[in-house]
């Protein structure tokens, strides 16, 4: 059938480029003096920076581990190896001693593992969890899974119960908002470290729900946006921070919640999911005169104050596309799979680097390559890759179950 | 003559658009309810959000008393009482009470004055310095002047003797580095402390050359190029953070620089100043394609990691013209009045927007506007009005001279 030869172009397509991307990283970003991966990486593989942001290495080790263990011709040894030098790094070099509290990760290390920089946030420590727990399905390390474990314990005793660990003084002018970030990253986290495991199904259950919930306070204004950052009871807040729309942000969330629901048989929020998630954003954050996601927009239309606006990131549209298709997947209407071919379209033109492969990160609201590097301080190996990964997944069963 | 009639031709236009800034600010940017200002203000005065940001509080009285004191025209009641209310807001609510230890004034206020962010950086004290002696120069007022100078004792504590009072954790892999703006700063500081004050200058004459010697470790590559980070002991530092280049940094450090060199009589500093700070950055900074100061460059070439580094922003231009029309005021070599004339005519034929008055400050790199506000988190009523009440100065004394 024509939809099935679609498809299957769509397939091939994104495997080449799954392929092309791995031997990117596998070739350029593997340090093999002090391990752990180089992530400042120029269009032609060369290293520009040694410095190593931790959110990186975790989500390589994390991006490795998941294609060792779920693609047979990434199953190989050296892709193993890889995940494990990252994760040894990690392990030994990752977590602070400092005023911060226990488990504090740094940001960002020098290229032999001293602390530079450490966020006041909870994303390093993040995909510190999501790296040890995939790499101990990966070698069956129980060692490791219990520490992926404690650390999310730490992770949500700060959020849900005292953030006074993450060393942020609390100001008079700056109450405590619902950033959907922190949810967001919860959520995936319980997504990770309940796959295929019962027991911790039912322990992170409760935690899986309040995610869910934290998400949907960013529904706002009668349905018609999806605001960043909301109060703690779900409100709309004042000025810039509370207009804030992050449309590449809201479809990532999408999906994780049409998982979420899909794997709790919740049709009530499936449908939020695609209608809130994945129709809003699409509507407010499509540039309709060039193609492609803003980055970020201000619901009451005034100018955004990031200088970087207008720009089209890499990584929404790879969330983009991992959403729609998902919801497609799940819902086989029309309407969803003409909106993954249009973020296709424009993703596909504009991103990738025919020359030296991997994808560009940053253009300018044109279309324009503005920052040329494949790698930098947030980009690294795994926004794209995932999204490869997942939609040649999904287009695998599309196409399988579309034959029988 | 022919010159004449060109300098005439500027001051008019920059006589002209110093009137209307100032009528922009001074219509839509005072709190009558709170006291202090307004900073985010929208292309027509709307104001978009109620923050007030503590380096725009500073710089804003700090420079309507400049105006009220030194220009004729702006010698007006309501420019006095303006910035005698921004100066109230500052001492009644910029201090913060924290860990971060005595003296740390906030980053960023409510409406009302509660604090929302603190900086662990010098900067909000810095400005709270300028506005207070700036302020007790008009007022007469000697508790603010000896408010301003302790605050200064503080701010040289920080740097030159114990920086643990700005509360940044010391981290291993990040040793401490000598960032071009902080004796620029300094330097500045003590201009603005010692104008017309014989005690003063012989007070801060150390630190003033102290800063000198800092700013010129800027210098590097074979007086190739300047730096934004250098080690404290003056040497080129690993990654992109060492090879940071800042044009419109380096051309405001120029302009700092000629001025100490005039008022000292240093002919050799005079020399370094013109052929460091002004023809270097402009050589590597301007835009030979599309006009224009790049914000950010990387001294090797590579792409800055800074998704902003190929927009024009307002501020660079700014102290750009500054710096080449004072260097033509002080040496008459023709070729710095074409520099001049080549960063005015991008900067007039740009930035100032000729319906609601006040300048753009952020284009693309193309020359378009991208965020079309009139003042934000960073942009406030400084750079635009300093740079026209400087060169109006500057032209009315070549204007005096040359018909004398």
């Amino acid at each position: 059938t024509i939809m099935a030869a679609l498809l299957e172009q769509y397939r091939k397509r994104i495997q080449t480029e799954l392929d092309r991307v791995v031997d990117f990283w596998m070739k350029y970003s593997h340090d093999e003096q002090y391990g752990g991966f180089f992530t400042c990486i120029g269009k032609d593989g060369k290293i520009y920076d040694e410095l190593k942001y931790v959110w990186l290495q975790g989500r390589q080790v994390w991006m490795y581990c998941r294609l060792y263990r779920t693609v047979e011709r990434f199953h190989r040894p050296e892709v193993l190896e890889a995940a494990k030098s990252g994760g040894a790094f990690l392990q030994r070099f990752a977590r602070v001693q400092s005023s911060d509290g226990p488990g504090k990760c740094a940001f960002c290390l020098t290229r032999d593992g001293r602390a530079v920089k450490v966020q006041r946030t909870i994303f390093s420590e993040c995909f510190y969890v999501m790296a040890m727990d995939e790499l101990a399905r990966v070698t069956g390390n129980e060692a490791m899974q219990a520490d992926a474990e404690s650390m999310m314990d730490q992770l949500v005793h700060w959020v849900r119960v005292d953030s006074s660990g993450l060393g942020r003084p609390q100001m008079p002018g700056d109450p405590p908002v619902n950033s959907m970030a922190v949810p967001m990253m919860l959520l995936c986290l319980v997504d990770q470290l309940t796959e295929g495991r019962e027991k911790q199904a039912q322990k992170y259950r409760e935690l899986g729900d309040w995610c869910v919930k934290q998400i949907l306070q960013h529904v706002q204004r009668n349905d018609k946006a999806i605001l960043e950052n909301v109060s703690m009871d779900g409100k709309e807040i004042p000025g810039c921070q509370g207009r804030l729309q992050n449309p590449g942000h809201a479809l990532e969330a999408g999906w994780f919640l049409l998982k979420y629901a899909k794997a709790q048989d919740d049709t009530k929020l499936q449908t939020l999911a695609v209608e809130m998630f994945m129709d809003v954003p699409f509507h407010t954050g499509w540039d309709k005169q060039h193609g492609g996601l803003f980055y970020f927009l201000d619901a009451d239309g005034h100018c955004p104050t990031q200088l970087e606006w207008n720009m089209k990131l890499w990584w929404p549209h790879c969330e983009a596309l991992i959403s729609y298709l998902m919801a497609y997947s799940y819902l086989k209407e029309p309407a969803l799979l003409d909106r993954f071919k249009q973020v296709y379209d424009y993703t596909f033109s504009h991103f990738p680097d025919e020359e030296h492969g991997e994808w560009f990160g940053y253009l300018s609201r044109q279309g324009e390559v503005v920052l040329d590097f494949k790698g930098g301080p947030f980009k690294g190996f795994f926004h794209v890759p995932r999204c490869l990964y997942m939609c040649e997944k999904m287009l695998d069963h599309l196409l399988a179950t579309s034959k029988s």
